[in-house]
């Protein structure tokens, strides 16, 4: 059973997997080469929104990758709905590179445009954290763990979830008062994530 | 030889699952920053077809993955002509970012451009959905599930394929009339696979 | 024992299958959307070139995963060089794209640039093809099989790859004949490869 | 007990694989097709460090991948330190692609810029080796090993660890000197690296 179990949950690793190191990496190829006007080294340095928000997205994903390794080491069955909630997650992943390139684009901007850009940004962030928690939702209520979970590290885990998604919603505010506080700020939920464990056992 | 049957399958699962993760995430490479005149927040919302045509392609290549999983759930032995099978799928999955950004770019141009750019959309995916057909037929006939189908049941789901395929059909013919219906009837047609199973068993 | 071969050559068929399945979904990348100058459609029919070298491409490097594959059903052992004749392969696979865009520009260009862009290509596919014959000549000569072939069939599976390594090199020289039918050349030797097992057991 | 432990790195590497397998793939979209000015054999002759480039990143990520096979055939455990670690080293292997553009660009423009291209280039890969070093470093001091290694020979992979990242940090100094230089210079600890092991078993 535990064979068919790994079977089950095995290919949506597989490809979850896939998706994560290949929107991790094809963050690379939003970042420009200086077309050599003056010195390079100063084109660099000046360019240095797209360097912090390709550190801050590579973050993210692989926080994000780690926590779903993390809970599929406790969820074992998968149905047909749980896959589409994963696919409803793989979305938000494999769609931030281009966030990520409008925020790198126009945060020194300033204006309503870096504003917008990190709005949107920050919305990308949300519905991800919503389909992290719908995820874990279903698959804590509808039995689907190897070993279930006690009813109040139940709800200790959806509520985490339900707070992470809350902050995420926050920080679409915060973006209309400040894009690169908006982006420090997600830095250092992303560094509290990787802390931190998301699922209470 | 259950072994035996999974180190058989697995290698092309592996690598089909590659190919969908890869087409998936590289949709996004397809979505252009606006390049700055006037309001961003207007700018991304005059290219929704750009957005549309994204979301579109995500779940269908999403959906197909599903079945594909689906399918070699079932599936458990290979032999060379179902590989090329695999293959001529895998083309028609690899090289749907091609006719998304085609119909991102025509699809609000109207008249004759935006008919072909969704022609070629519709067509890439009826091409899918005959070689989903032709692998499921080979499989079902050459007798490579794990538990054999009964008669029924294998006529019923290679029925439900074939009409599946006739719908993509019938798509490119409406592509001539409306590109942004044609894009709408492909995201509601993704949306009724990922509700229904594809085979009955 | 038998585990332990599947975890010593499950890496390398894994990140294999990985570049295998990248390079084949990349090749959508060098398509271009026409920049809408006159009918889309004539266009398309116009950049034949384009979609003819992407499919003999595809067909190139999926025939090339489906031989790697039959290969490492032979295989269960690996060393260092074999680690390293692998990546030979996988550097002619990895760059094939480059080629491949070369030939789509220049395909009709005719001249000298059309043969050298040709001959490029065919240069590349001769590389790939010595990667491949020295891997399994390899694998061959030091007993890395899991049931080492028979003397006659070890000389027959070897011949067969070094006819394979000519025909390509000759494809060099062809190239300063006629680019076109060289592409149609290279298609037609994957067609080939795809119904003719090149392993003789 | 074992399957445990296969499960417990598999993911990892299965994701690891994922980016070193994406990010050696990638290196092909930096290659530039030339315009068609004057002959294409010239052209591609006169962009030679672009493949030089291709060529040593190709080789570095490829022993990157080799050696971290060779580094979690002894590491069986993982804890979320060492998962951290090794998102860290994938980090430098994922933005690859970026330094080796930056060289091919700017390697023949001589003085100042060409100077950087190395130098970044060069840091690039000494962050990598120092990752390295910090993830060999912990696994074998906290016991996450298969087989725990004799103290000795412990702080002898721990110590070649260290003297490769001095190397590499050297070739950030070499940098300022010459640019094609280190670009050599780096092609051959490559290929050192490929002949020997880096963990003294």
């Amino acid at each position: 059973m535990h064979a068919d179990a790994d079977r089950e949950t095995g290919r949506l690793e597989a490809f979850s997997d896939g998706v994560f190191a290949i929107a991790i990496t094809l963050l690379v190829l939003e970042l420009r080469v200086p077309s050599g006007h003056g010195s390079l080294w100063r084109s660099l340095t000046h360019e240095w929104p797209q360097f912090a928000a390709y550190l801050t997205s590579f973050l993210i994903i692989g926080i994000m990758w780690v926590n779903h390794h993390s809970m599929f080491r406790e969820i074992v069955r998968t149905d047909r709905p749980l896959l589409f909630l994963n696919l409803f997650l793989l979305l938000w992943t494999a769609l931030l590179p281009y966030p990520t390139e409008l925020i790198a684009d126009y945060l020194r901007a300033g204006g309503t445009d870096a504003h917008t850009a990190a709005a949107v940004y920050s919305l990308n962030l949300t519905l991800a954290a919503v389909a992290f928690s719908a995820l874990w939702t279903r698959a804590v209520r509808r039995n689907l763990l190897g070993t279930p979970l006690p009813p109040d590290a139940q709800w200790r885990s959806i509520g985490r979830f339900s707070v992470g998604t809350l902050i995420y919603a926050a920080t679409i505010g915060l973006s209309f008062l400040s894009a690169p506080v908006t982006l420090a700020v997600q830095f250092v939920i992303a560094l509290y994530y990787a802390f931190e464990q998301v699922i209470g056992r």
